[in-house]
């Protein structure tokens, strides 16, 4: 006990590193009455010190724990997604009483959240899956939540969570995602649009190094100057901070002491994957998930180097004007990179029954979350005004702010690719953008190919029905049944089955 | 019983599709008694048929087929991957005696393959996953076969397998690739390869037509041409072919008529997804599964087209200049495509212990196979000359092959982007070539940005461990922990587990 007894404990938390400790000292900040549990006793020591004055509980046994929270029982889990969360659940279960509430508050994958909210449902308790993001300052001071579960059981947490939550406009950053894993997956496109704005950070740096030459201090500038305007972000605002930061004890930044081999926890990578699994097009996050694979084999770049460099990278072109459109490259590949992370969430919802209200996740999304930026307020301008808008990129405001900045794309892609400077994900957001735009595309070839070595049949402009040719020229005047339709069982490569 | 009876029965099918039959015929054509199993009369009425003369048996009853064939057994499913799989061992196996083998000939998920060959293995039978490429004509008249399992039990099939497969200079394409699932994986990433050149060919098409205006008869004199020289393939060879097929009764070519919405089965899928979760980059078939996805909004390309088109995507330059240039591009583009997946095959050899011998896989795809091409020679003796070359692009002879083609990419990629024509998976290639050869990438700042939002800690160059730093200029002055290695216990973004 580390404080007057609260007269109600409203919210316990299972495992107490400083995320799960930051949002019990939230909520005791708000005047709730919290309980964390932590076998590890330095965590328990750090709630304690940290809480002071708060009304925060800590408990090593499990039993005094559960008992300490009024029911219906709110306890969020914050431990290392995968086999633990199933543990820590197995640990747990045998002392809830029906209608208490688990809150899975970690980046699990949103398969694992839909096993185990059947299981717990099954059994008289409810499961959310939770996404949480603002890191450990803004599960501090606001973060930005995601939550899915049963939508009865929300009101329980809903005044706690709306209490501690990021605000714009005096708005919570928090509201009922959607059933099942609906909470878990929206924080995975999160996730994965972040990877997208990550890397475009990381290239536009590059240019503005490499490609025009900057030093480090007008490479600040440049970020900080941008922060200012309409590419405002919170990932923006860290970057511009990342270029005042010294080495400790040294005239340089640290950033240039970092390797160049970047890590990654698994959301993006999950997030590309499931889009695939969608037959979901993204390939801006698929590029920026290649590139943090690709940064890991320095060994291996460093003998591609040699062989086919060094080359100089820099931009052709007046050094103002192309910083010009950078900016308009930035802008351009930003907007692109949400657009494809809404348009998965479309296809989520319609797909999982989801209900996902795309307005409203753009609204929370606009404070807490390391994706906040000020584009995100069109975002939500854009779906508020159509909830139905099939692709953002049909929103009228994104379609002027996409034409005035696409040319500044194509001016940067083009030099980079020209000089040998590689923008990868940059060039992957102009290629889904001219593609999405291609009322033709080129893929009847790739039908016509699939016939012929397959005969995996195609599909007529104008004809209901799939059709199959004998395509080899020998047999020309043979058998082409293009006029016999064959029907979807016949579109199966391998033979069918014996009948049964 | 359709022939005269042979005297033993080495060989038996179980669906007898087109390919399945084929693979019997074929097998016969060399003299091997074989027996086929479908409970579809038609099916065993076109063996027939088609096997007059030949020794081959049909069944309808699996027992009596089952004991046709001669000891130990081998018996192929060519069914549809799945479930169907699982339920046509389930009827099987008991039927088997110790020694027997089963081959899956389907392209069923290597994951699925390690499960069913632990459970067969285990019940004293063999399992063997075989990759088997060339289409209906491949099955019929040479494929290139990739059978994977137990080394021991390949003896009893390779003199088979041999004498039907494609040859190349007189040697067979198949070989043993490896244990367990290795020959279903080298499989899923021949069709990964295969679906970026045919997203290489769908983009060359897109240029030739729409770039620089050619006809449809001049578009395919420039694909034979092609196929004349150093870009001499299998895929290039039909697409040649699609270029002079008319639709029927009319004079304008059958591949005008079909819709540009691309199907696919999801070996390219699988191979896009499993090369994330084994952290390797593989750019160009990302690009084309996207491509295949996006291809299907056929409606919101529409809408999307009428929205921000219509542009002229006419490239600028001289167009016999261009015709060269884009020559040199797809070479660079698909030697980049076939380095993706041999690095990736590296990888997996790696990491489940395949033992793949990567000369070997290429010298099988040289003949039968989708994929093969003049370019396989190439592969082929870059790995017998070095078997143990890290990447394809390090070996002197691509070297110089890629060094006298990146100029065309570059300005076939970069005249493209600045006219809007979209080429993404050109694109992909030339960022994928660009990122490799930096010594130094900028995903310094993604590990600072990491570090600074979530504490996912960074690593310094020269110096061993990781590090985390308190990057808020607020508390800049606090707690730089960068001298202290925080170890990487402490990398987690969630806190740990209580103790248990």
């Amino acid at each position: 006990m580390m404080s007057d007894t609260p007269t109600t404990t409203s919210f316990g938390m299972i495992g107490l590193g400083t995320m799960g400790r930051n949002l019990l000292l939230n909520l005791a900040d708000h005047g709730f009455g919290v309980a964390g549990y932590d076998k590890d006793s330095s965590k328990l020591g750090l709630l304690a010190e940290e809480g002071a004055g708060l009304p925060v509980q800590g408990f090593s046994q499990i039993q005094a724990f559960v008992q300490s929270l009024q029911t219906p029982r709110s306890i969020m889990l914050l431990v290392p997604a995968g086999k633990i969360v199933d543990s820590v659940i197995a640990e747990l279960q045998p002392l809830l009483a029906q209608g208490d509430i688990i809150i899975d508050g970690g980046n699990s994958h949103f398969t694992d959240t839909n096993r185990r909210a059947a299981a717990l449902e099954a059994a008289g308790l409810h499961f959310f899956g939770m996404g949480i993001s603002g890191g450990e300052e803004g599960a501090r001071f606001g973060p930005s939540m995601m939550p899915g579960g049963d939508k009865q059981a929300y009101q329980v947490m809903q005044p706690m969570f709306e209490a501690i939550a990021a605000k714009v406009n005096g708005e919570p950053c928090v509201t009922y995602i959607g059933p099942g894993a609906a909470g878990h997956f929206v924080k995975m496109v999160h996730n994965g649009i972040e990877y997208g704005l990550m890397q475009l950070i990381a290239e536009t740096y590059e240019v503005l190094k490499h490609g025009l030459g900057l030093d480090n201090a007008a490479i600040g500038k440049v970020f900080a100057q941008w922060n200012e305007g309409r590419l405002q972000s919170f990932l923006l605002d860290i970057t511009k901070d990342i270029f005042t930061f010294k080495a400790p004890g040294t005239d340089h930044l640290l950033l240039d002491d970092i390797k160049d081999e970047a890590r990654s926890k698994g959301t993006g990578k999950w997030t590309s994957q499931v889009a695939m699994d969608l037959e979901m097009p993204l390939p801006t996050v698929d590029m920026a998930v290649a590139l943090r694979d690709l940064s890991k084999y320095k060994a291996l770049r460093e003998k591609l180097a040699a062989q086919y460099g060094p080359t100089s990278v820099a931009l052709a072109g007046d050094k103002e004007a192309l910083l010009s459109s950078l900016e308009q490259a930035f802008y351009f590949s930003m907007v692109v990179t949400y657009a494809q992370g809404m348009h998965l969430l479309e296809k989520a919802s319609q797909e999982y029954g989801y209900g996902l209200q795309l307005a409203e996740i753009a609204k929370i999304w606009r404070g807490g979350c390391i994706i906040r930026s000020s584009f995100l307020n069109d975002i939500f301008n854009a779906y508020q005004q159509d909830p139905a808008v099939e692709h953002l990129l049909l929103d009228a405001q994104v379609t002027a702010l996409i034409q005035e900045a696409v040319p500044g794309a194509r001016t940067i892609v083009a030099a980079a690719i020209t000089a040998g400077l590689a923008l990868p994900a940059y060039a992957a957001s102009v290629s889904y953008f001219d593609s999405f735009r291609t009322a033709r595309l080129p893929s009847n070839l790739i039908q016509a190919q699939r016939d012929y070595f397959g005969a995996h049949t195609y599909e007529l402009i104008g004809h209901e029905g799939v059709f199959h040719t004998q395509w080899t020229p020998s047999h020309e005047d043979a058998a082409n049944k293009k006029d016999t339709p064959v029907g979807p069982d016949n579109t199966q490569e391998q033979p069918v089955i014996p009948n049964k």
